[in-house]
Parts: structure tokens; C-alpha cells; sequence
């Protein structure tokens, strides 16, 4: 396409590099922000220019906050003998907001990706290690809530291998049919572990 | 929800004033340029900041342009008496990307939308008619290229009224089945303009 300005042209460049979003997206979101007040524009860039100069990350779980230790790490109300470990920030708060979880986290910052260069060392593999072990036998339970995907499932057995010498108990998030999810729609391998994994009434 | 921290919350508020970009993608973009190098952040903030603060529009046709005069209206090529009236600078893209117009644009910067407080004032009306009329007869046709919605006929409507005093043509896009339309799924208005409004082979 030809763009009516080389300033146009460099934004749609840089706007759709962003994931999920084409040169049309681009094109609409740039000539957005033209109508829009200049305001608008700066405080955008500002915000992402700060987020990714200031953001810090915990220094025990690698979760992303505000102080050294993050207020999940620092809240004495929080079951320190139990750590879910997650892909990303973004599993954290999907799993803060069920209010369904009173343990800690700890982020690995992706899951191993052979294909495209990611191992363990990529990954915050070895502090999990070290912080499993400098615990002491606090650490009784270890839940690995990774995406049902091979790169997920790849990362769990691997975590499963390195935590097995530790006198902890490693589970993982349940599989099955979610809730208010149709049979008839579920896939075969989802209905198989959801019936391999039945739950009995008690 | 809450977010792990104050920079992130800043930035998912202003990605989220973008159109079409929820809270949950907002978060997603975030995180995803934590992942990525510094520089392609700041380059991006850097585009949209100059975008938005250099842009200039041809002081003729008001679409998007380096040069005071856009390359459209500076083209001795182009056929100067036939005006094609547009939205904004993406439908003369769309436009110039068919190469099946060779006349010139003018863009209005927007459609006639009385919930919004959008009137003639807001948009390069005035400066339409007095083109028209300082062209001494130059320009024979006006080409009204607006959405087919109530906003776009609205404001087609306005400027057939103040248009009507000059010796020139006023038109409009053809409106009908879309090549590759499958007539089955056309809705019913769309089928009834375009049975209205056939065509005799020649």
C-alpha cells in the first residue's frame, strides 16, 4: 500500500509489530490517534515508554511489581509452603482473580521452546531450584499450572524431573470439560482425560 | 482487576482508549513489549509522538501529506475536473488502490452526526464549496464516495443541497451485490438498490 506520508508509513511499521495487529489495524489505530486530542497521544507513548524503562520484577517469585518484593511475596496471610509456577504475569492475575488460590507464584518468563531457542537457562528454571531447596522442606507442595500445549507440557516434565529429589508433593491443575462447557463440543482428548480423571461424589 | 503494578495499570488504561482494543488485549500488548528489547518500545512511542505532532495535511484536499500540496493535487496527470468526496485520508487509500480513479479528493474529516455534535462546521465543508466555486467552472463533477449508513447519506444529502447552484454533475458510488456476492446472502436493501438501480448490458 501506498501511504499518504513517511510519518504515517514508519507508525503503521512500528503499531504492527505488535501482536495480532496487521498494516490495516495499524492504518486505522494511527489515523486515530490524528482526530484525537495531541494529549492523548503523548500519554500513550509515555505509558509504554515508562512501563518498559521502570518495570521491575519481583525478586523472589519474577512476577511483575511496583517494590523488590511483590505484595503476593510480602503478605504474611499467603500459604508460603505452597507455590503455583506459571507461564507469564498474565496467569497470575487470571489466577488471583478466581480468589481461588492462597499460596505464592513463581513466573518462569515462558515455557521451553526448542524451536525457537528457548530452554531452561531462558527461563527462571534454576531460581525455582534454589528456592525450593533453600526453603528448608517449607515448600510442601509445588503446582505447575503451564498451557495443556506441548511447549507446556514439555516444561511440566522437565520441572517434574528437576523437583522429584525434594520431599514435595508436584500436582498440576485439573484438566477436564470447563465448567458449563457442552460434551458435545469438547474435544476427544479433553473428554478422554476428563474421564480418565472422574471424580467421585464423597 | 488487579494489576501487579502502577505502570502497568497506566499503560493497559491508555493502549484501551484505542478503538477496538478491550482491557485484556491491552494487557496482553503490555506484557508482550516487556518481553521485547527496549529500543522497539521506544520506537514505537517515538512514531505515534511524531505522527501526531508533524502531520501535515494538503492545504487543498485535507487528506494526510508530507508537502503543503499532496502529491495527488500537485499531479499534472490527474484529471483536476472531477472531485471525489471521501471520510477521511484511509478511504482516499482505499481509493487510489483500485487505479480506477484518476480525478482528485477532497476529505471532510468526518460525516454529518448530530449525537456526536458533528455539524457541516466540523468538517471541510466550507472549504468544498468554496473550491468549487473559485475553480470558475473547472471542476464538472463532484463524486460523493461516503458509507452507505445514516451518517453517510446525511451528510451526502447536505452537500447534494449546497452543491445543486453550480453547473456541475453530482454523483455517487454505485451501490449493489459485491463482486463475488453471492445474491443469497446479500441482505435485502443492498438487493432492492441494486435490482433499482441495474444496469443494461451495452
Amino acid at each position: 500500500m501506498n501511504y499518504p506520508s513517511k510519518l504515517i508509513e514508519d507508525a503503521v511499521e512500528e503499531i504492527s509489530k505488535l501482536p495480532g495487529i496487521g498494516k490495516k489495524t495499524a492504518l486505522r489505530l494511527a489515523l486515530h490517534l490524528l482526530k484525537r486530542e495531541e494529549q492523548q497521544t503523548t500519554q500513550l507513548a509515555e505509558a509504554l515508554v515508562s512501563l518498559r524503562q521502570k518495570t521491575r520484577y519481583c525478586r523472589q517469585c519474577h512476577t511483575i511489581s511496583d517494590e523488590e518484593l511483590c505484595h503476593i511475596c510480602a503478605s504474611p496471610r499467603r500459604d508460603s509452603s505452597l507455590i503455583c509456577v506459571v507461564e507469564d504475569t498474565r496467569d497470575v492475575l487470571a489466577i488471583e482473580n478466581t480468589g481461588q488460590y492462597r499460596g505464592l507464584y513463581h513466573v518462569l518468563g515462558g515455557l521451553i521452546n526448542p524451536l525457537e531457542g528457548i530452554g531452561p537457562a531462558e527461563l527462571q528454571v534454576e531460581s525455582l531450584i534454589e528456592r525450593v531447596a533453600q526453603s528448608g522442606e517449607e515448600i510442601r507442595e509445588v503446582v505447575l499450572a503451564l498451557s495443556p500445549t506441548m511447549q507446556g507440557d514439555t516444561t511440566s516434565f522437565y520441572l517434574t524431573k528437576r523437583l522429584r529429589s525434594f520431599p514435595l508433593k508436584i500436582t498440576t491443575i485439573a484438566r477436564g470439560i470447563p465448567i458449563g462447557g457442552d460434551l458435545e463440543y469438547a474435544d476427544e482428548i479433553t473428554l478422554g482425560r476428563s474421564i480418565v480423571g472422574r471424580i467421585s461424589y464423597e
